[in-house]
């Protein structure tokens, strides 16, 4: 599976790409180069496992985990801008708006978003999923990256830049900035696949619990981390700027609480017939990282 | 119809939006600000007529209407960012980064984008017009919203802004970046009442006649002004840095451009069987207007 999805990922999405012989060739370059700067590809691969899963065909899976891969990819675009976290490196390269300018990275990210429904919506994605399916798939989409998911999340972080916030907020906050492009991927995955009712919910659950695992995992690799560089006893207290997981519950409640919602994602998984143990083992990776 | 489906529009678009009681509430009330300094309405008129001449239901309009409208918003809001037109003002009023900031002005500008696929793709919006004319809507929308539509033609804007572009690139440039737009309007009309291929291509032409010659007016508009301020005669040659289809072609030539484009989207409703008398006299409104 693993080398086969991010190979198929990545030919649909450069498939999908104009033509870069057009007099905008500027603008799909710049969209290019964010798209091949892919790191783990950890959506896709998701999309891909519940389509498999449920059954679904790769190809649908395919259109799918392109639509997620464009908005992830066009949030980071974003994220990187001057006016937001001004970052000039993105993965070890260049952020994209250092290599093409600012007015170019702001409409690479717009076209991006724009492409990932398109991808959704086109006929041949139809023929492959059906109309309802696609139209299902599109609006899952945009209900977890819009207002009230990803892009909230976004503003929630924010709002909150210097203030001690509190543990709901600081859920809420992590919940729609990463677990919600988490839980489409792993819903558009079931319905590219006409997955049923009590399966969607099943990888719902499944990608909720591993979101908020995977945001607690990094903020206690941060701290170990930092704690370490300056020769501290793990988990110490220091203070921080910023409300953590780790700063507002220690480092061992935050263990217990990953290893907690990684069982519970793992449990979920019960819902399939088919034998969900590249998940489960997904799951148990993200919790045992080291980076 | 004109107050009708004002009123709708706006109904939809507030209702469509988030409760600002939400943490997000800085965004909401953003979003909200660029979408009440609504200007005409133009966009959200055409879906409701063509709607109407294919005999639709006027609450799939409204969903259209509305997604349109999302789109054109956000890509003012987008427009005026200071790496872009870095305007203070749209319509008179503060310019949206103006009065709520670079960061919130710029995930405004995303999420009202996947708020218009959102809105086109709800269950609701399914109910009245069904899957396949949601899905048609949102690849339609897409389509011409995306990297070789509207936000296309910005870039070739940017490209194009120090050099004296020749005829085919200003046609280019104004096809994507206004009348793209507005074929998404008059399409998505004919699509949320699902009507035949032969009312689905008049509206395109319909659309993509009054959406050039618009442009062509604007430049009339724009020369003639400035020729009565500055106390010459109408039409006299001046050196301007960007060309214009006035600079290109003189007055005269783009007068007689605006009436035979006019005349032929006037010729473009007879695919329809209602009378088409509204679309007719805004055509005839268009060519004729003074600002």
């Amino acid at each position: 599976m693993k080398n086969d999805y991010i190979a198929m990922t990545e030919s649909a999405l450069f498939d999908f790409l104009p033509d870069p012989g057009c007099r905008e060739a500027k603008l799909i370059e710049s969209m290019r180069y964010s798209l091949e700067a892919g790191g783990k590809r950890v959506r896709p691969r998701l999309v891909f496992e519940f389509n498999a899963l449920c059954g679904g065909d790769p190809d649908a899976a395919a259109a799918a985990a392109c639509a997620v891969e464009m908005i992830h990819t066009y949030s980071l675009i974003h994220d990187d801008l001057p006016c937001m976290d001004d970052d000039d490196l993105r993965r070890g390269k260049p952020s994209n708006h250092r290599v093409f300018g600012e007015d170019i990275a702001l409409l690479a990210g717009d076209a991006l978003q724009t492409m990932a429904f398109e991808i959704l919506t086109c006929d041949k994605t139809a023929a492959l999923m059906g109309d309802r399916a696609c139209r299902l798939a599109a609006n899952t989409l945009a209900r977890y990256a819009g207002a009230t998911g990803m892009v909230g999340g976004q503003v929630i972080d924010l709002m909150s830049e210097n203030i001690n916030a509190p543990i709901e907020v600081l859920r809420e906050m992590d919940y729609k900035k990463t677990a919600c492009l988490i839980k489409a991927a792993c819903e558009l995955g079931c319905i590219s696949a006409n997955a049923t009712e009590a399966q969607l919910r099943a990888a719902s659950e499944y990608a909720e619990c591993i979101g908020v695992a995977f945001q607690i995992q990094d903020d206690i690799l941060d701290r170990t981390s930092t704690d370490e560089e300056l020769g501290k006893p793990v988990g110490s207290d220091c203070e921080n700027s910023k409300s953590t997981y780790v700063s507002l519950l220690g480092v061992e409640k935050c263990r217990v609480l990953v290893d907690e919602l990684t069982q519970k994602a793992i449990g979920a998984l019960g819902a399939f017939d088919k034998d969900p143990r590249s998940l489960r083992e997904f799951a148990l990776e993200l919790a045992a990282r080291k980076n």
